[in-house]
């Protein structure tokens, strides 16, 4: 103990034993002004063992000694925060895990919550015995080892990824965050440009599309345009400093930045650079979208601007009346998210949110709005612009246009409901 | 499968197996103006059974199903990568564990390898019975919960943390990067601005600096200007998007921004506003720095500008002369990096690094140079400057101020020496 006895006896400590029970006082203006008060006298029955001067368990006796996790993990306090599977699918091989955006801060994902979805299950690769193979319209084709790889200058980017099935068209859509639009993650990946390594091969003339091929059970293929090859696509190791996880596409993953999520190929192992694309299954069958006249939308890369309200979310309780955060995400395939308005009167007005810096292309942007909720029933919903001036719509604007006959590319805005309770519920379900 | 068979049964591909077995025409130069060229033709002896149009076993049966991690893990090829505990010490309940910094990419630190140092042990901390004690020269004292701590507007910043004995003075300084000043990470942390808790309860005239006490075994526990308080101090619950980990402070914790680590007092129990700061044992006996004529330093809370190249250092091996990428971190506690230099030649010359976009304040900077190595040996170095525009000293020029009669504060330049047959190793050992 190393705290002055002056004042772990001080008698005037305990009769200040205050709870700020509620934050009633801490409303939208008052906050931002800095004008803020509050905190109301401790109820009788708070139990004050754990206050200082008196000690709580914890501190009585040495805790976990160092070593005893080689590598970290989240307090047992936290085990219902983990990645949202569907219950009693057919299968689990072709799945997909979501991440718990309604318990998530900030915009990096951490690894072990990053959302997953995959054909074939997850391939147990060693590195040492996993080969690149860059061929087609070059002039030299190339095999790559990860040595090989790791041998190229590098570069680190904060970026989205998301499955364009996020989230599905048709009811059930669930009743979180998470099961609404947990197809989203953020995290900071480094590799190498593949610009960089297309030229290390050459390109021959008529080289218009890149076929990737992973090497899972479903040999996951891929078409991309050259354009995208030769912008800021990535041949990507590493995943918020430490390398991949195996459900990400250990030991290397193509990256394109705002493209749908299933085009960056994990476990890669193919580049053939080709004249046409390649029509694989995953862009004829699946990954195209079906429209209202019987026409199909194919090559949908990008993801278009979306946002969603992760706090309040449904299945979470506003304790009382009186000043909540309202918290966010938005993202843009198509570069930076300019604004964020927020509504919490069911669409009528809406409120510009404050944007955390900083604002990064093609990254999550975490959004922020002070309100003070009066206690009755409220509908909140967010709308992101992105810096084209692209406005996400609104579910009934996206299905006049493109029905529901189709899995994919649903970026409409998503509103939740307040009961006067407190509770909160998808709007929409 | 679906890989098209007209590119899986090409007779040409088997022709073109080649390997580039070593990147030697990635030189510096060539590589920032985008002139590449190499590749080697494949080693007879080469295993191509994992090669196009081959397949791995690790596609011949469907892998991992979702949901057999809920919680995801690194693969297990990356198992030797974990906290860097040093071994046999007396006891480990006052330890430190270190990030394997020679291993990561980037900036931002996963949470599982995020470095860690306590003074009691790590307690197991229950949310729903911890609380905070904001108390002293304030209008109104104040509890929170961590319920009542959620409630306030929240924000997010990308910040390092550093402890202050990162690295030693003395010998042995030890192989690694991360031996040498693996006690420093980066991660996004979300919580509350401490001046708007501050705000809630209102400064007394006089108050003039802020005692801080962690909820652990060692209450540790330390004194902290209010004008840091006022600034862009921060009451910490998430870490890289989720709750902070146990070693980190769970369930909360102060942050200093660019102050020396210990201050960023975890577990946090109590802030009491005083007049004067408390003299600590972590403040007197610890964490001051005996100058040669026999004065101590005291409160030196400013983690100065430092920078070490992670890749290529200590234990690892150049496979061959030809290109290589010089990449490391650089960060100061005064604000941004302005400017990294890099020497490959024992600090004759300097080069100036390429920064990774964006650079933030108080966060970890990744630089890079690309470096074509010829084989020779070869003593690499790297120095960083400030905003402010302070250099980041020699280890010479920081002794000759200083002496080495005490722990803390050594930000010197870091030098590895490089042997004709690529070994790595610590220049200064």
């Amino acid at each position: 103990m190393t705290e002055p006895t002056d004042v772990d006896n001080d008698p005037a400590v305990t009769s200040r034993r205050r709870f700020l029970r509620e934050s009633s006082a801490l409303m939208g203006g008052a906050v931002l002004a800095g004008g803020l008060a509050g905190g109301q006298a401790v109820a009788a029955t708070e139990n004050t063992d754990n206050l200082p001067p008196n000690i709580p368990e914890w501190m009585k006796a040495p805790g976990d000694p160092m070593g005893s996790q080689l590598y970290g993990a989240p307090s047992p306090f936290e085990k219902s925060v983990v990645k949202n599977i569907p219950k009693n699918l057919p299968q689990y091989l072709s799945a997909s895990g979501r991440t718990p955006l309604q318990d998530l801060d900030g915009i990096i994902t951490p690894n072990g919550l990053f959302y997953e979805r995959h054909h074939g299950g997850v391939p147990a690769i060693d590195p040492a015995q996993h080969r690149l193979m860059l061929h087609g319209l070059v002039d030299k084709p190339l095999i790559f080892t990860m040595d090989d790889i790791r041998r190229f200058p590098s570069e680190s980017h904060i970026y989205f990824l998301e499955c364009s099935g996020n989230p599905v068209y048709k009811k059930p859509y669930g009743k979180t965050a998470s099961d609404l639009v947990g197809l989203v993650s953020c995290a900071e990946w480094t590799g190498v440009s593949l610009k960089l390594v297309l030229q290390e091969a050459g390109l021959q003339p008529g080289a218009k599309w890149i076929v990737a091929e992973g090497a899972d059970a479903a040999a996951m293929t891929r078409s991309i345009p050259i354009e995208k090859c030769l912008d800021d696509a990535m041949l990507v190791y590493s995943q918020n400093g430490e390398r991949l996880r195996p459900q990400q596409g250990y030991p290397l993953r193509l990256l394109l930045p705002g493209f749908e999520g299933n085009m960056s190929v994990k476990w890669l192992r193919r580049l053939r650079v080709a004249a046409e694309p390649t029509y694989s299954r995953e862009e004829t069958s699946k990954y195209t979208d079906l429209m209202p006249d019987g026409s199909a939308r194919e090559f949908t890369f990008y993801m278009e601007a979306k946002s969603i309200i992760t706090r309040p979310s449904g299945g979470q309780r506003l304790s009382a009346p009186g000043f909540h955060e309202i918290s966010g995400i938005a993202w843009s395939g198509h570069g930076k998210v300019k604004r964020v308005d927020v509504s919490v009167d069911d669409g009528k007005s809406w409120q510009e949110a404050q944007l955390q810096e900083p604002v990064l292309t093609r990254a999550l942007t975490r959004f922020r709005l002070p309100w003070h909720w009066n206690g009755q029933t409220a509908v909140i919903q967010s709308r992101a612009i992105d810096e084209t001036g692209y406005v996400q719509p609104t579910l009934a604007e996206l299905l006049a246009v493109r029905g529901d006959n189709h899995y994919y590319h649903n970026n409409a805005i998503w509103p939740w409901r307040i009961a006067a309770d407190g509770e909160v519920t998808n709007a929409n379900a």
